[in-house]
């Protein structure tokens, strides 16, 4: 069976692909496990991770005419994850439109255009929400996002949904929680302060806090992230019903608690090399955000969080061997 | 100055187009009122009004370059109603998608290149709502559209709410309740039987009712829409603030309330003329939308619904006086 990722040359992608291959097994529930025949990694450039069974394909999504040469007729699946980050929607408004809008369009209708039913694994975020938020968001919780990031993923869960309504696709969307620790460099998100404060301390690198330490946000590792994709295009179409969006779980956490989790893992000097000076422009951003969820949803789905914030960081040292100075 | 109005060859845009010449002034606060040079009716034909002031452009609203050719130096406002209906909407997909989304998208992004802040009303619904709902609908209420129609509409406010934060347009959405009576012959949207089984006893001619006459509605008189659309388009940006969409005020009516009313109105053998008949595609539908709504909002606003539905087909019978057999 072949299977598209896209963005998959990305951080996520390359973890997800790395995985898929780990299993060697598509298990698309309710069918029984099948071998990956292939898996096709769509993006702007080729990743790192190689493997006789991934392809790497460089292409545009918003070009309809390559996302259609990327399907096969074994084609059973995609993750969509490629997308413009927050950062970069916002200060590239028609950059945003193009990837993040009409790149998901043009990949469910070329889904659709195979004439059976693909399952569409769809990356949302937890950034549809924001402005006046209560204290808990639940997936009934209406988004009103703040950004245009936000506006365009959830445009983009609305296509999933009715696509999946019609039978186009066999779509599902899950929202996911500010992934931390991002390794490598630091990309556009107006998050990547929460990654970059644990990861360039480690690194021996200084690194800058642009918010309030008592600022929370809603976080999951990188291996919960994978883990929990898998889980969601494993999960058979009955187990997700009519709503096809869902809020991933994930820790509520408080930078001050992110950097207390750092100094326990690398000590007082890697603490010592985060600088607070606050950032009014990514401030006013961030404070739009939801960091306290009601997953019940997802929990009884099957889908976990990690244990604790200095689990993630651990998890990321263990991962990360080269990415690390002596502390 | 200039304006145009989208869908102006269509019931509400000639009713919104007589009301505007009528008044002949602009009134687009908090500027003061500005004479009217011209309107340009954009539509898929010409419609009956005419007027000096009023130019009729017949044109196709997906081509971005007939789109352009619409704006002078003095555009001010538009009035974006051009939409396919709800039930042409499930019925063609891809005619839905085309006209409703790309439409409305191709339009936002001619006004923003104009270069000035021009005012946009955009005429969104409750069709945006569905599924299942609470008693009360509100603004906050998340819209979790059940028909393609819906989730276009929903996928333009979400634009209309972006564009306008990035101060591309100056952007308001109304939710327009179920308008009845609407005049003329039947249209499209499903609920389209709410103005048939008035209108067409009122002219002698048999009508169905396909759904329960228990089932209730959320409507409103084409004079109170067009007074909200009137009223929408005039209040300052700063009576809208963040949230530019709004639920337009209406009056909960159950068939049988409609049915008394047009007994009241027309006597019996009105009412004799309108056979039930349930028709499952119908009730599916109907059954998914909202009928209960919490409007403080936008009465604090200054939007007024009708008095009661009696005074809706009364309001009827005296602006059509062709479509009526004497009872």
């Amino acid at each position: 069976m072949h299977m598209i990722v896209t963005g998959g040359a990305g951080f996520l992608g390359q973890q997800c692909i790395a995985r898929l291959l780990k299993n060697d097994l598509l298990v698309l529930a309710p069918e029984a496990g099948k071998a990956i025949r292939s898996i096709s990694a769509f993006d702007v450039a080729e990743g790192a991770l190689q493997h006789p069974k991934l392809h790497y394909v460089v292409g545009d999504i918003a070009d309809p005419h390559q996302l259609r040469a990327l399907f096969c007729d074994d084609t059973v699946a995609i993750i969509h994850l490629a997308a413009v980050v927050s950062g970069t929607a916002e200060a590239d408004f028609d950059l945003g439109m193009r990837v993040n809008l009409d790149g998901t369009r043009h990949l469910l209708e070329t889904a659709r255009a195979q004439g059976r039913l693909i399952r569409l694994l769809y990356a949302s975020s937890i950034a549809v929400f924001g402005g006046d938020l209560p204290a808990m968001v639940r997936d009934e919780t209406t988004p009103t996002p703040q950004g245009s990031y936000g506006i365009q993923k959830y445009i983009g869960e609305q296509l999933v949904q009715d696509y999946t309504r019609r039978g186009f696709i066999d779509g599902r969307s899950v929202r996911i929680p500010t992934v931390v620790v991002r390794p490598g460099k630091p990309n556009g998100a107006a998050s990547g302060f929460a990654s970059n404060i644990i990861r360039e301390p480690l690194a021996g690198r200084p690194a800058l806090l642009p918010v309030d330490p008592a600022t929370a946000m809603w976080v999951a590792s990188p291996r919960a992230v994978v883990t929990m994709l898998m889980h969601a295009l494993s999960l058979a179409p009955s187990a997700w019903g009519w709503h096809r969006a869902i809020n991933l779980p994930g820790l509520t956490v408080t930078m001050q608690e992110a950097l207390a989790a750092l100094k326990a893992v690398a000590g007082e000097s890697a603490l010592a090399l985060v600088e607070h000076r606050a950032d009014p422009a990514v401030l006013r951003l961030v404070n739009t955000w939801a960091a306290r969820f009601d997953t019940a949803r997802a929990l009884a789905m099957g889908f976990a969080p990690d244990e604790h914030f200095e689990a993630i960081v651990r998890a990321y040292v263990e991962d990360h061997p080269e990415a690390l100075v002596d502390h």
